[in-house]
């Protein structure tokens, strides 16, 4: 019987012959077609479903060594995985780089050009002028970044091409392109209040719970406009919330939370000067043509030397 | 008697000082102060005052020798201002470009990241996902701009940082600085179809009339966006209708109108993939300060040559 690769990510047909063409002692699967006996032959996923029904499947693939995710952050991944040294863990950093930060641009510049209002005034037929004094412009602005691998370098670069200052926080400090300065983590405090945007970008881990919380909303700028397009565990949302009701900060962007879907009822919904998207600012448009060479150059290695060559999540530290 | 400079422009009381300190032998006036015995000695208008009134007024004053605008666009000042051989006409041409520019931009990447879409999800507490296919990324994709002046230049420099093609269109064809192809308008008709977005930033001139007509908007891919900062009457406004009414084009954004304000009773108000903003991009954050030094600069100059030195606009071409 042949170790199965399971394919759970979107895929095209062309795609899926290229695996099977790579993988020749394999056979390859769709989630549809496997079974419960076919358990034990799981040996390589390429993506992943988060039901609890698979993840119950997935505890008894007993001879798995590698999943390649399509996301940069891997937090949703059970941590038997994760932690287990039997187990390659791949992941998308990269790709979604260039959509996430495109994402941030959105909504900075739509909030400070005032198009918000402006459509919210157009459902009620409305030329409806916002006080010129609430137009911002990015020239000589900072930015300060939470995370400087893939995504916050890009959002960096295009801040350089908005005449900004770019602040990053990385664990160790270390200098980083299109960063004009860096801090680690325990000596990033003072760059706080002197930021006119706050973006956190970091993946999620112990360090990150509630790194935004109250002390840290109440150390921003009140012109300043906060952006989480990292995990949602890294924001204490009560905090957040009373930040905005109390104009502590002007405005912030929220595209992941502690619980997805946003349930119906949260108060964040109805916060004004709050913007929230469904966790989509990492869809990339061609995405199973930009996801499929990660998987693809790693497969190749794989049938090779028994091991994936890119993107490896380090266990001990979960990105 | 003392001739006088007429100020209508915003100015903060300092300015008014410097001007006073440059002008010695004038009398500096807002226009609360200005009496009708006063017309005859209105030899200099900063800013400028678009009500019937005043331009009845303006048409009296027989000693005007130069109108310093606070627009890049000067079609609102009367022609019998404009080509006399008499009064120079300055604009603000510069200081406009980098809030256009963003706010081009805050269109176009919160349109193709759905944050439009999010807002109104919002209003109904809906953690509602756009189908992915319909998320866009910048990379590769081409931007055909009216108008290589400072406005389109900084465009498409822009553009360039997010990894674009720039096509730029003006009178002569002539290269600009960060356009990859540029055309004279008379032959730019081919590049019309190989854009994702197209921006008008042009003038308003006689040859701008209805430039974008129906047959325009029949050129376009179905997927494009059109974007109008530059001046109303360069748009068939009814043929923009008719192409996002039967999805001709993707999307559009309108700053600018043939009337303005905007009539409540237009239907481009609910007109779904239009946005409309009360012509508000040229909205500079530090207008005061921004503006003032050009209008200090062609004041010295006047001062001792009586004439101004730069952002003449040329009578012939009216920009």
């Amino acid at each position: 019987m042949k170790d199965i690769i399971l394919v759970l990510a979107p895929t095209k047909s062309q795609q899926i012959e290229a695996i099977k063409n790579i993988a020749t002692d394999y056979e390859v699967l769709l989630q549809d077609e496997l079974e419960e006996a076919d358990a034990e032959r799981v040996r390589i996923i390429y993506g992943w479903n988060n039901s609890d029904d698979f993840k119950a499947l997935a505890a008894t693939f007993s001879n798995l060594k590698w999943v390649q995710a399509i996301s940069a952050g891997v937090d949703y991944i059970p941590d038997q995985i994760k932690t287990s040294n039997d187990i390659y863990v791949t992941n998308a950093s990269g790709i979604h780089a260039i959509p996430i930060s495109e994402t941030v641009f959105a909504y900075i510049l739509a909030s400070n050009r005032n198009l918000f209002y402006s459509q919210i005034a157009q459902t009620k037929n409305e030329w409806d002028k916002p006080d010129p004094t609430s137009f911002k412009s990015l020239t000589g602005k900072s930015i300060l970044v939470y995370g400087a691998g893939n995504i916050g370098e890009e959002i960096a670069r295009l801040a350089k091409a908005f005449r900004m200052n770019t602040i990053g926080v990385n664990t160790s400090g270390k200098e980083r392109e299109h960063f004009d300065q860096m801090f680690a983590l325990e000596k990033s405090q003072g760059a706080i209040s002197q930021a006119d945007y706050i973006v956190n970008a970091l993946p999620a881990t112990e360090l990150t719970n509630d790194l935004f919380d109250q002390s840290f909303f109440n150390e921003m700028k009140e012109s300043a406009l906060f952006i989480n397009i990292g995990r949602g565990q890294a924001v204490d949302e009560e905090a957040l919330k009373k930040a905005l009701e109390e104009d502590k900060i002007a405005g912030a962007y929220l595209d992941v939370f502690k619980t997805e879907p946003l349930p119906a009822d949260s108060p964040l919904w109805q916060l004004k000067n709050l913007l929230i998207s469904p966790h989509i600012t990492g869809v990339v448009e061609h995405f199973r043509d930009e996801i499929f060479p990660i998987f693809e150059e790693n497969l190749v290695h794989f049938m090779q030397h028994h091991e994936p060559i890119r993107n490896i999540v380090e266990s001990d530290k979960g990105y």
